[in-house]
């Protein structure tokens, strides 16, 4: 198969910036300049979920009040309920992002509602979307693993993605929330909800807890996913799941995209320049590789 | 494609140790009991060069004389030279590996030899080892990117690699010595080498330095190659090659690869021990992602 084009969504101002100590409006828009700057045409910029307990991105609206600076980049924006989503349309927001949690214990951690309840209301956030000629993605937390109850079965995630799909969401993605799937799993999950899913664009989520980030990202672009979450220098993580750590660097992630024949949006050395921006302005380091190792320039003479 | 046995070969002991200021024998020995107790079955453990240029594997003979304590294990032993074979083999090591580098810049930097002397060496290296009774595996570095010449052309690893095929050479690895490739290029060389190799052998070494470690390890797999070189913790790297940091991780290969289906030689929990004396023994940190994230283990009620 002819290698074709990858799609990167860039997360780091929302889940890069979630975990992170509040940062100043201003150091975002920095932020958001260096990643507008890659060239890259999706951003996942703020979620419109409870200030208090994401304290760093209570300034959604502040923020959404700036995207018209940038008209070419879709932006996109993670709700947690239909409020939110109502908040979100509000703001400016033409794409949604609705995560529901393939497992009750996992969803109950972190939402305070079963799996059952998160499914049902993708039908009042598609309504919300919809009214306000936005589309929605439903993104399918702990896809492959919970860390509370273990393997997640598949029969959960399809449940939530045919649900999702006889709603007439716009896309779906799959979240390895916990960074531990390995390439494997990744091409087995795809394959099995294929048949459920139409043509509607599925993208994936990849974190690097345990080193298997980019080979799953790899695998699930084998697998004909054409649409990838990555944070500039790795940034983020995820506060509810213990141990989740690292998306997927997005200036790792286009290189070994670009190395292996596919194209991007984004320039490389522009998604350096963004990862070193937001090393900055978090005050610590990042694990994204190129971060430290650089692209593969020559060495003349060394 | 049902997922089959992968072979680990532990290198800590040679690539991982050869860039860190010398050790101790004793802690040579406390790393390789770690090793040991992995169940990992090849172990790449010292190299026959000279003590000047690598003195962190000065001791080798006096290593090579404690390996009859793990009679389950075969160990190997890089050398530079049939000077270097002759020393291995009187050494008692009866799994000897010779490097050559496919680009003329980096053979010229690295040994001081053209690609072609180097590659005439083999049949010297080759007697060498079979009046031992020995075996001898060709290890082609910068098979895919060299850091003085750019993308290496595929035909300098075939020249090579035909070769060392006639002169009855019993193992074949290509190694991304710099840490450049992805994998993309690693299943297009493996499949433009297989019909050139037969039932040969046909191994693989990474270096994670640009993050694409695994990735390139599993597309190798993918394309039918079933034994890769491994470090516990990530560690080592070359010192020959700037920039050149970051073995892929034994624990982290060794998930990625069980997570996916595969079975290894390795016990997981046992490489996470071994890295973390790995760790300890070197006195700084490793980069293996399984250090700090631990394997998937639920947890409970957090």
């Amino acid at each position: 198969m002819t290698p074709g084009h990858v799609t990167i969504r860039e997360v780091s101002l929302r889940d890069g910036l979630q975990i992170e100590q509040p940062i100043p409006l201003a150091a975002k828009l920095e932020l958001l300049a260096a990643v507008a700057a890659t060239g890259v045409r999706e951003v996942e910029v703020t979620s419109f979920v409870s200030p208090t307990k994401v304290p760093a991105l209570a300034d959604a609206a502040e923020l959404a009040a700036e995207l018209w600076r940038y008209p070419d980049i879709e932006f996109s924006a993670l709700v947690a309920s239909p409020g939110g989503a109502a908040r979100a349309v509000a703001a400016g927001l033409r794409s949604l992002e609705y995560v529901v949690c393939a497992t009750d214990e996992f969803s109950l951690t972190n939402v305070h509602r079963t799996t059952s309840e998160a499914t049902a209301a993708i039908a009042d956030i598609t309504g919300i979307a919809g009214d306000a000629g936005a589309t929605l993605e439903v993104i399918v937390a702990v896809a492959w693993d919970c860390p509370f109850s273990g393997p997640t079965p598949a029969q959960r995630v399809i449940d939530i993605v045919s649900t999702a799909v006889d709603l007439g969401v716009h896309r779906l993605a799959l979240a390895d929330t916990i960074g531990t799937v390995a390439p494997g799993r990744v091409s087995a999950l795809v394959d099995t909800l294929r048949p459920r899913i139409g043509a509607i664009p599925l993208g994936a989520h990849f974190h690097n807890t345990r080193g298997t980030g980019l080979a799953s990202a790899y695998a699930a672009v084998g697998a004909g996913i054409t649409r990838l979450d990555a944070s500039v220098g790795g940034l983020g993580g995820c506060p509810f799941a213990p141990g989740a750590t690292g998306n997927i660097a997005t200036e790792d992630l286009a290189y070994l995209l670009i190395d292996s024949g596919y194209t991007v949006d984004v320039d490389l050395a522009a998604t350096i320049a963004a990862a070193n921006t937001a090393r900055s302005i978090v005050g610590h380091d990042l694990p994204g590789a190129l971060l430290r190792a650089g692209d593969r320039k020559r060495i003349e003479g060394a």
